[in-house]
């Protein structure tokens, strides 16, 4: 991941020199000069340049920007940014923007707006696209009919190639980009997907029904848009057909926007694995700092817990003040391997590598990697303890309770995630807190515990 | 991402059901039960099936299944278990299933083979295939051209409509799958592409070139591939045409290996947070504690580094075992806020949101986030420490070394990733070392320096 800086400013249109010479065009009010940069470049291109500057140089550059915002800029930027943006603008610089987006990204947009602003939204739009959003909306949060976009192209399954193309040559209007032809039964009901590129390598009169494609499947509104995500990544789908109860083809989730959300949820994941729920490079200090406290808090009453146990050992730690050093690295490689076995775990659950059929296999493994790993580390802590402070025997302690600790590890690490999830509660988000606490805990009370025992 | 039992198995098509009844048809031997199922399976789910299991019963699998294994299983399959599937199969069996494969899939197969192996597979392959699987794995491993698909459609970019159709319609080798048409000069310079939904929609003698998609943008053959991906996704292209020296197109990146290749890449990132480099669920013991091992030891260094800075107040603690107990809550409150912003700053430097034009402002907030936080936390555990011990110095010294180490911490968990993805080291192996190390430190150091000076 670590390139010179030149090579990354090729992937993206966006160099540092760039976002400084706007910012100056800013500065000194220079519409002329940001309608010539702005308006030739991509969408995601603008918005990552709006999510790179700070609120107030955002705010200035809407408004010397004479060209002003396309409704792709607002569906590409960062969720947080787009509520600041959207209420900069008028209501009817905001039906402008959005009336050209496909049904999904429009509802994506409205979906977290207040109501006075959603209503300004859904005014803007046709009849015809308004049912739409409006039955979108009816779909649960996270749901394959919430993502969804409506336009599509269909055809009667007893259509062949030349009536396919002169159907697509008439009058209709198509989607935006599309990469199959569905064919419906008269009852609308999907029986099936043709490439272009089958329809045009073809005769006029090969009948679609020969050309279909033998992985079709189809998903139902009220599937979870992450599992459909994935399924589109595991089957290499270009287009993921949706349907509603009566088997009719209500919609597509394409590649490219699963592709969107399946970046997300890694990332998510990640930041969840951190103790951050959601939030972005762009957040403000105030929002950081409320996002960040939940997980440090839920830390602190944990720290607290160990540090008890290690109270309750103060008299042997009086005895012996070299335990009060040592006892740190225990727990810490026992967090550490702990940490490691979650890790896995926890996206092991999230991309359906860890299920019923493997689970003990993979405890059995993670305790025998944690033994192993922890009579290693034991000689070693052994060793050091004898060298640094002269007493074989608390070599022998610390081992000991190394070895316990991280076999303890292991199982905590991957045994917890798993519980968690048949819980119902998100493994990525709880598990740390969970594991480190019974890694602390253990960690302390076999190393003070063994040290009460055989040292004084 | 925590679902019921059943809406999982409905995703992809493999259940702990019909694992369990494979394994009994291996068991016994039944090679018509598992043709019956195995055969008409989806690739990916097969080779999802064969990472369930353990290693013996894969290998009694494929000796029970007469089917056999095609190319596009091994594709899907983990690196790891790849290799041990195609040690089993016969030179000939290997040849007969790449055969069929895209060169980026051949290409794939083969960069990690022993040079028997690799040759045996190069040997299955037409000659002008070998040609484009041996000029690919002359690129560097990471490169576009390592990873793009030779086959693809160009035309020339005076051709109409239907002359496009009409060579579609010839007998011409097509791709499996493909969605636009490159367009090249007489010198094979690509010059702009058509989506295959354009060439549908007009009429024959509608130009090519006046279809083309204003968004095209080619890759050079020695580009990042990470960064091809990332180019992908941020400007929702499906097909990302591949030049080389002379600007010539030579191969494409389609969405669905970008997809896949990023989906890789955050699951690296993730288990790099966590000190584990590579590996999947399906490893064995021996290779997991050796992928575990490394980190550990520099988490025991580090570990031990802290402990010597506590052995400096030896006497310290000596003189109010107190200390002991409370001196981890201040090292565990700055590694956990250190990792949240170390954890951001890796993502946001991966995904390029953190640049040189904003990393002063996200370093600033990062450090106002620590201290915010630290005050709360500081005025908590002053609490703490009056309440618990009685003694309200006590509660002063843990509060400003709390402020202390989160402030630094904040600091820390951005510079340090920021420092070392400049200096060429992937931060989200690194960093997590090397904050915590600071944290430790730094926490240890800050409260018991403190003690020493006001308490004793």
């Amino acid at each position: 991941m670590a390139e010179p800086e030149t090579t990354e400013d090729e992937a993206f249109g966006i160099t540092d020199r760039l976002v400084s010479d706007v910012l100056d065009a800013v500065g000194r009010g220079d519409g002329t000069y940001l309608s010539d940069v702005l308006d030739p470049m991509h969408a995601a291109d603008v918005a990552h340049l709006l999510e790179q500057i700070d609120a107030r140089d955002r705010r200035a550059l809407l408004v010397a920007w004479p060209g002003g915002l396309e409704g792709e800029i607002l569906s590409e930027l960062d969720e947080e940014l787009r509520e600041e943006v959207i209420e900069q603008l008028a209501p009817s610089e905001l039906a402008d923007a959005v009336r050209d987006l496909e049904s999904d990204d429009v509802v994506d947009l409205v979906e977290y707006l207040d109501d006075a602003q959603q209503e300004a939204v859904l005014d803007a739009l046709d009849a015809s696209d308004r049912v739409v959003v409006e039955q979108a909306l009816t779909y649960p949060e996270e749901s394959a009919g919430r993502h969804m976009q409506s336009e599509l192209v269909r055809a009667p399954e007893h259509w062949t190639v030349g009536e396919a193309i002169d159907y697509l040559r008439s009058d209709v209007v198509l989607p935006e980009q599309f990469y199959h032809i569905i064919l419906v039964d008269p009852r609308l009901k999907a029986t099936g997907y043709v490439t272009l590129g089958r329809i045009l390598s073809h005769p006029r009169d090969t009948p679609l029904r020969d050309l279909t494609e033998d992985t079709f499947r189809t998903f139902h509104v009220a599937q979870d848009v992450e599992e459909v995500a994935q399924a589109i990544n595991h089957y290499h789908m270009i287009t993921a057909p949706v349907i509603d109860d009566d088997e009719r083809i209500v919609g597509v989730i394409t590649i490219d926007d699963a592709m969107a959300f399946l970046e997300e949820e890694a990332e998510e994941d990640i930041l969840r694995l951190a103790g951050i729920s959601e939030g972005s490079l762009s957040d403000r200090v105030i929002a950081t700092t409320k996002r960040r406290f939940p997980w440090l808090a839920v830390n602190l009453v944990t720290a607290i817990f160990a540090s008890l146990v290690i109270s309750l050992f103060e008299e042997t730690i009086a005895g012996l003040v070299a335990l009060a050093v040592l006892m740190p690295i225990v727990a810490s490689m026992g967090g550490n391997a702990g940490t490691q076995s979650l890790t896995v775990a926890v996206r092991a659950l999230a991309t359906r590598d860890l299920t019923t059929a493997n689970v003990w296999r993979v405890i059995k493994r993670e305790v025998l990697v944690g033994l192993i790993n922890g009579l290693i580390f034991a000689v070693v802590m052994g060793v050091v303890g004898v060298v640094w402070f002269g007493s074989p025997m608390l070599g022998v302690v610390i081992a000991v309770a190394m070895v316990i600790n991280m076999v303890v590890a292991g199982l905590a690490g991957t045994v917890i995630p798993v519980v968690l999830e048949k819980l119902g509660v998100d493994p990525a988000l709880a598990s740390g807190a969970f594991v480190t606490t019974v890694t602390d805990v253990v960690g302390f009370f076999a190393f003070l515990g063994l040290a009460a025992m055989w040292l004084l």
